[in-house]
């Protein structure tokens, strides 16, 4: 098996999100991504770019098209794309018919600052399915791979399922 | 994709290592696999089987035939190992005969138990490699998934490489 | 050194705040000072008493009087209030002319789930605190043991100062 | 209340225990007590003097003859103390004699960079204890302000208690 650079495109949600006392809220902040990647002795060769720091809920049609823009011209085949969870399936459809990638989105239901996160596995999860899987886009939530196009979230149980 | 059940077997390893300061030394305890998995928000159906909590340098040939014999007797086709690193790749070797199963050994460099460790990345990359990758024998760590038969641990630089 | 018991009184703020991804937002929860305790595990005896979830800005008069009152009726000479650190100076205030007991609040500036929080060393500050310092209404914060009639918390500083 | 500086000495002992994964063992690796006191957002003034990093029962007479000399020349009144549990007494006993400081040891029954660890909590005991308590030689541990010349460990139990 050979072993290609990965393309983490970062663009926001739960994941990344962090509490601001002075503002008595949380907001995204600067993602934590390539920390986690760093804590968890990670040397297979790989690329972050943070394009925006949104809840998945505030996405655009035009920040939608950039992720898209952005992963089609990268010179890279395997891409994790992390991402709010709540429209993570709308971002998908979008990113379908790019043709000669493994396209792996993935985001969190808790903040990886959190002790007690998804968020690293959920990575693990996106950067083991970017090298095994075949050509296409796939969801990795709850412990499972999906086929980004065949699920959904259920928003109230708080997981993903077989649309 | 379909979904079938994964069967995840512990044996030990860095991964499960805890601090007895009674002890003054790290020793192998109860596997906290099934409360990352928890934690993980892992929804996917699994089945955890603690076969042993041994130090991988401590494996006896005996040791590595149950788990074989374990893993070749359920009826799971999708198989997650945890496994001290240092034998990992000898345990491997042993399951390379099993027909018709996506086996895939992981372990950790630092304890779970640690703030900072890589071994919730680790497990997610396992749990995703079982059901994306073709049936065969893996090995995820570092970051890459790797051919079972065609790695190495190098241990002075802790990592794991092409064999 | 005597070790009369302890009592813990906890009405919300930023320590107990908790991520609801179906809300997308933060809310205070079931208050984790308990659990805190025992990780760090302390036999000294104490009792946890929840009289509220509160953010200390959604605090009112009887909210405060109620707290007050709480402290009053009770046994326990040695007292800790875990509050919102926005309102806490107010709450001290109404704390002041109770005798006999010393009374130590804190809180947190991170919640206490986060992976990195001034959260349990601020409880410890004040598990100490209420022990050693005379009676009175001391804050713990910021590593400093303050006189509560004599400070202010610099919101956007984020921290408290001698006033 | 006034704020005079602190000075924290450290010296080893479980609280600062890593784990290597190439040595297969644990090792007192560079004090983390520099940063939990900045993660717990102290900004009370104070000095980490990094003395030495044994496990205490590894401690000579001449790194307890070292550890006094530092604590009698420095400058600071208020001092904090990091040290192995199991021969902390011992310590505390050479310590007695200074006059005009308020000296408070503490250490940790799990590492520092443990996710459950009572040494965020200890230390905060330390930091506050330090300020709050009357000049003399003083133990934070278990949730408990000891007099350092009545305290014993019951190793078995894990746990300091009146002696």
């Amino acid at each position: 098996m050979s072993h290609p650079p990965i393309l983490v495109v970062t663009t926001g949600g739960t994941i990344d999100k962090q509490y601001f006392d002075a503002l008595s809220e949380y907001q995204i902040a600067e993602s934590v991504i390539e920390k986690l990647l760093k804590v968890s002795r990670v040397t297979h060769p790989f690329r972050v770019v943070e394009l925006m720091r949104k809840d998945s809920l505030e996405l655009s049609d035009e920040d939608r098209a950039l992720i898209r823009a952005t992963i089609a011209a990268a010179p890279e085949t395997h891409v994790v794309v992390t991402h709010g969870t709540d429209t993570m399936t709308d971002t998908a459809k979008m990113l379908a018919d790019i043709e000669g990638k493994t396209i792996v989105l993935t985001g969190a239901l808790a903040p990886a600052r959190f002790a007690e996160s998804d968020a690293p596995f959920n990575l693990g999860m996106a950067i083991a399915c970017c090298q095994a899987a075949k050509p296409g886009v796939w969801i990795t939530m709850n412990g499972s791979v999906f086929d980004a196009l065949k699920v959904r979230k259920d928003r109230a149980a708080g997981k993903f399922t077989q649309a």
